[in-house]
């Protein structure tokens, strides 16, 4: 069963409207008609089976026909990344989606390589929105994760309310920050921690003013073990470990 | 540190030759000299720093200075991946060897998508080898995986020594396999297993017929949560979860 991603604000009763990229998706490359049924997301929680009661060019209208509500998830991991090169931001999005992100925060670093204009930020963000939607459809899930805007490093660490901030280094060896503790030790130590920030440095790492920085705003640094992953590892292998403990 | 590859072969008392594609690397793209010092793996645990003696167009000498030989990881993992599209291949080849797995093993599956020429296998295979190259060099990483043949998935499973073939079911529900267990349950009956097989279907999954088959060879079906993976995510993620758990 394929799914389609419709907004609450096109909710109106039992009735359901479908435009735009979706619409297309419904008619053109499914060449769905009436009276086919489909699956739909709202992306707060929901999952929908309609009845297509009319499909024309600029809107196709369903029917709800059974209504499947999920209570939001009961860990929120949230995940700060430095800003790195699009192909990986793009997958980090993408996997950080499928795997149950409740928040994805790219973030500012000092090693951040592409430097974008306000217009670029903006279609970035545009850009990661529409590969939450695909990857929320592709894995069924009703609660899609938040893209903020893409903040300093500081800045998003201040702005955080998660008490537990998990600093993932990536090559801690080569700093002096040996004092980074080990993963399982830490989600230990914080067993009932129910929302955690995971920050990740871009390609390059954080540098060690950033490093010291969080440590004094109360992130923690942690090792995922000796030997350095690249920044879109660290995230994927970061979020599937966290998401398992706390399952 | 930038690391280089030289296979055992190529060691001969305290002296090292460099040659072929990782000599282009030295030569042309670090435009190293006679005098520089460098970092070595040789992919079976040895890492060394060398002295380069003499840099030639088709060879360059360097001596050792230091060696670090460490031990085989304790925990075995192995991925079994159904054969998928050839940049899927590449990421999860990659990420295997940043992360750990002992050992790559693509498999043939029914729903396997490229239909590959024996040629086009050979080839394929030599460029995992490189990736694995390349992916332990960023990494440091001491020990190489291994890159077996491509194996029928029956065949695979049979010759496997691993007393724990985990067989990870991405869209269990839409099955009769409810029985797949929490990967956390499973980890926890099985704590002293350090051999362990990780299964993971290609894009549309195992078929039926072949999770049958792999129950009836004695793997478990397991879950990674009620959400769809893709082969990639899945790959990525079971790995990182076995690392960390047998860390």
């Amino acid at each position: 069963m394929r799914y389609f991603y419709v907004p609450l604000d096109n909710f109106s009763g039992n009735k359901v409207r479908i435009t735009g990229r979706e619409l297309h998706h419904l008619l053109s490359v499914l060449r769905l008609h009436e009276g086919d049924e489909i699956s739909i997301l709202d992306g707060s929680g929901g999952t929908y089976k309609l009845a297509l009661l009319s499909c024309q060019r600029d809107v196709a209208i369903g029917e709800i026909k059974t209504v499947e509500r999920i209570d939001p998830p009961k860990v929120e991991v949230a995940l700060l990344v430095g800003l790195t090169k699009s192909d990986k931001m793009d997958m980090i999005v993408q996997k950080a989606t499928e795997l149950g992100a409740t928040k994805i925060i790219p973030i500012f670093c000092e090693r951040s390589v592409p430097k974008l204009s306000s217009k670029q930020l903006q279609q970035r963000i545009a850009r990661w929105n529409q590969i939450v939607i695909e990857a929320s459809k592709q894995s069924h899930r009703p609660f899609f994760p938040f893209i903020s805007n893409i903040l300093d490093f500081q800045e998003a660490l201040e702005a955080s309310e998660s008490r537990l901030k998990l600093l993932f280094v990536a090559d801690f060896l080569q700093l002096e920050f040996r004092i980074a503790r080990r993963l399982k030790d830490i989600l230990k130590a914080n067993i009932r921690e129910d929302k955690i920030d995971i920050l990740i440095g871009p390609e390059g790492d954080f540098t060690p003013e950033e490093i010291t920085k969080a440590i004094s705003i109360g992130a923690v640094p942690v090792s995922l073990g000796k030997y350095v992953l690249r920044t879109e590892t660290a995230a994927i292998s970061a979020l599937s470990i966290l998401l398992y403990e706390k399952s």
